[in-house]
């Protein structure tokens, strides 16, 4: 790659909190000098870009996600990602460490090298997630330890088993302890903890928090020296109510991230820059979160030499349109052009990356592409029996359109003309089939509020140890999307009367395709 | 359904083989008049339709049709076909009698039942059809006997095993006995059965054929008395080459038939009608056409009182705008409106039927749709052993494209990079997987000549025993698409990189659909 002028931009100076006209001259991967550059003075073969107009930000880090969730594999993540100028994220693969344990970190490692996005790695601290559910694989501190020998592991991910911390449960603080003695910082998950147990938490020796919901959480966190992380992903979207994070008193401690966002939103939406964009429409000043976007995001993972514009960071810069629309019209990676549509911000072309840029050792491969473990399952799988009984009064999982909560009641089902679903009331039925060990365990029950009205829905996405679930009106519907998980490795399947609608196969781990 | 005079139109004598300017009085099902009609003189509540400057056909009857090779459930299949002026057919449940035996035809005949096309049936003669495949059932003469009770059971269908008739088969004959006794016909298959053999074939009691694909072969069973039905379908088409017949000499004892038309010709070309402009294309008769696909096949079956439009005749009447175009306006079918677009010819309009108007019975719908019995299949059992060497010569299949001819050839393949499979040379794997009865057999060999360069493709539609077979040039693709199909309990998939492209599901045997 030649050595790259970028004239006549105006560059956004996170270090000093201010905007500067500067050319910014970038060279083997790092940029070199920000000021009044003299073209002629640059090096033979230097290729010279006017962006006057624009303003340069930059790269952009997200300092949270599950690249599980958002059902592509690393190398696609970053292809779309990149476009968006998305420089780097710190990874949690805790969704296929329940499922393929060691071999599951391990394929993530191996294949997020050397992509257009710097894919930085918080080894998975709670699986399995809960003793309730059955997980692929069960990592101890000693399982991890050896995987802090790789530059690229910068954290223990979201220490989400708050009790185990707050009992001192032997193994958790062991993994804790080693991350510390490694250098690494310790991601925290706390929703709703406060005061003492807020402490006591932070005092075991965590880092940060991105279950933030309210001002009161994040306000007792920050004072007490954590870092919060604002979360505006698919699932949860916390950006509107801490909203005054942005206030001087609190956003030098703060970052946003995304945590879980899917495919679409991401093609549809954009992944980093639609955040900032949703913070500037709601009155955010621009300076602040593009802060919380790069430098911030850098400092609170010491990440050196990433999220600024100066001598000697990596030359990972954004130039965009402006400050209000904060559209994107180009973004450079370790100085190499990812996306330059200068006259055309926010239209973005997303070339397919070579197909195998660094692809997991076949045996690795093939591990993490056969997660099933099960036998195939039938309608008589799914049938409840109340002890013969015609009519039952049965637990219902009631769920709450458009939000993450769920509660119970408790229905009079009937068994003599259907096997406890009524369509016409809302009520289907639920499984969960443990396709890890070949246990045989189905648990069954019953749902409201997903207005299913016939046939079934399978995923083997279903969080945290990913078993393969299945809701339904029709027992033969529930076998036939549950049986097209499972012969595809992993995936989502829809039936009804007898035949597939439709099918997405998500063959790695039963989470992730490679498809581009 | 009120009283209906089609007034004004000119009317398709078949009995007197001319055009006669008719009026054409239907009431309770059945043609009461044929002649100039005073309105005045019609019952209380009568219709009148003027259809002047229309040609009236006696609605159109298929002789040999199999309807699991229209992808479609009978119900489904009269929706389609009755639009296009079908009005009868003789359907030999071969297929799914293969897979599922005598349940197999109880499914056909109750759910064949007040359709808006008669639909008759010819008992499967050979099933298994070779002692060479493994299929799901047999059927003996005893098997098939108790089924002559039923009145829409017109015949015994082809008789494929020519040897069997030669040699004396004990049971076969014993078969054509039966149906002799019971005053039903005994249909033929005989491609390439000359002279002697031919005559004693014709005296074992055999009727027609449907095979002929020379006019040396036609002109030979016509002389020994046989009816030659003339096929021309998707897979076979023989109307070309053997339209001498439609000269005098022959004409009188020939039908037209379909024998396998799949869903995708029917709805683009249509049914009967198709073949009728087929051949006044080719320059037939159009009076001569349209006697073969009516009254001689109403004759060569002794369906009495269907093929004319006469007194006494049932009321199934077509509409054309006239006899070069051969443009279908309006159907009648047991003196009912099917499809009536009299000033918009072709322009077909196919409502979805009542959805049960004769439901199998629960238990035999369920037996139809359970036919797979057979464990999941891996990518290991698709692996050929050549003993241990890395390259060896073999027998490769050589399919010749857009024709029904197979032969063999031996060429030296690979197995030390791949399995054998070459896509560069089209040379993929072929297996078939028996299904019926758990027995784990798989035919493993490789083919070329389908220009198949990846992945793979899975079919439980594999005559006549119904096999799951499935090419392929990767062993995992060829599996996840073998257990797609099983999985859906029948159908076709498509697999390449571990991913489902495509997928059809056919549940009623793995040979048929009943969506609409």
């Amino acid at each position: 790659m030649a050595p790259t002028l970028l004239a006549g931009g105006t560059i956004v100076d996170v270090l000093a909190d201010r905007l500067e006209r500067a050319d910014v001259f970038m060279e083997d991967g790092v940029i070199r000098l920000v000021g009044t550059i003299n073209p002629d003075a640059l090096p033979e073969g230097a290729e010279v870009i006017d962006v006057t107009g624009k303003v340069l930000c930059p790269g952009f880090i997200d300092g949270h996600i599950h690249i599980e969730s958002t059902l592509m594999v690393p190398r696609e993540l970053a292809r779309v990602c990149a476009a968006h100028g998305t420089a780097a994220m710190v990874a949690d693969p805790h969704e296929i460490a329940n499922v393929a344990g060691a071999d599951g970190l391990r394929y993530m490692l191996e294949t997020s090298r050397d992509l257009p996005v710097d894919i930085f790695f918080a080894l998975p601290s709670c699986v399995p997630a809960t003793p309730f559910d059955e997980s692929g694989a069960t990592l101890t501190a000693a399982d991890l330890k050896p995987f802090y020998a790789r530059p690229e592991v910068v954290a223990l991910g979201e220490v989400m088993n708050v009790p185990g911390v707050l009992n001192g449960d032997a193994d958790l603080l062991h993994k804790i302890a080693d991350a510390k003695a490694a250098g690494r910082v310790v991601n925290g998950h706390a929703p709703g903890v406060l005061d003492d147990d807020l402490r006591r938490y932070i005092d075991a020796g965590v880092n940060d928090d991105h279950e933030c919901s309210t001002f009161e959480e994040a306000h007792q966190r920050i004072e007490a020296g954590m870092w919060v992380m604002i979360r505006e992903g698919s699932a949860a979207r916390n950006l509107e109510a801490l909203l005054p994070l942005f206030d001087a008193g609190y956003n030098r401690r703060c970052l946003l991230v995304t945590d879980d966002k899917h495919a679409d939103d991401l093609l549809a939406d954009g992944h980093i820059d639609a955040i900032i964009r949703a913070a500037i429409r709601m009155g955010a000043d621009p300076l602040v979160a593009i802060r919380m976007r790069t430098i911030q995001a850098a400092r609170c993972f010491n990440l050196e030499n990433l999220g600024a514009i100066a001598p000697g960071f990596a030359a990972h810069v954004v130039a965009v349109d402006d400050l209000e629309d904060f559209r994107i019209s180009a973004v450079w990676h370790a100085g190499e052009a990812v996306q330059v549509q200068l006259d055309a911000p926010n239209d973005f072309v997303n070339e397919p990356l070579p197909e195998a840029i660094h692809p997991a050792d076949p045996e690795l491969e093939r591990t993490v592409r056969h997660t099933f473990n099960m036998d195939l399952l039938s309608a008589d799988d799914f049938v409840v029996n109340p002890d013969g009984r015609k009519r039952a009064a049965c637990h219902v999982i009631v769920v709450h359109p458009g939000t993450l909560i769920t509660d119970d009641t408790v229905r009079e089902l009937d068994f003599a003309e259907t096997n406890g679903t009524a369509p016409e009331l809302d009520v289907a039925k639920i499984a969960v089939c443990e396709r890890h060990h070949r246990t045989g365990h189905i648990g069954l029950g019953f749902i409201s509020g997903l207005g299913l009205r016939h046939g079934a829905v399978a995923s083997s996405v279903s969080h945290d140890s990913h078993n393969l679930i299945v809701v339904g009106t029709d027992e033969d519907d529930m076998a036939l999307a549950a049986n097209t998980v499972l012969v595809m490795g992993g995936g989502r399947a829809v039936a009804s009367g007898g035949h597939l609608l439709a099918t997405m196969g998500l063959p790695i781990a039963g989470l992730m395709s490679d498809l581009c």
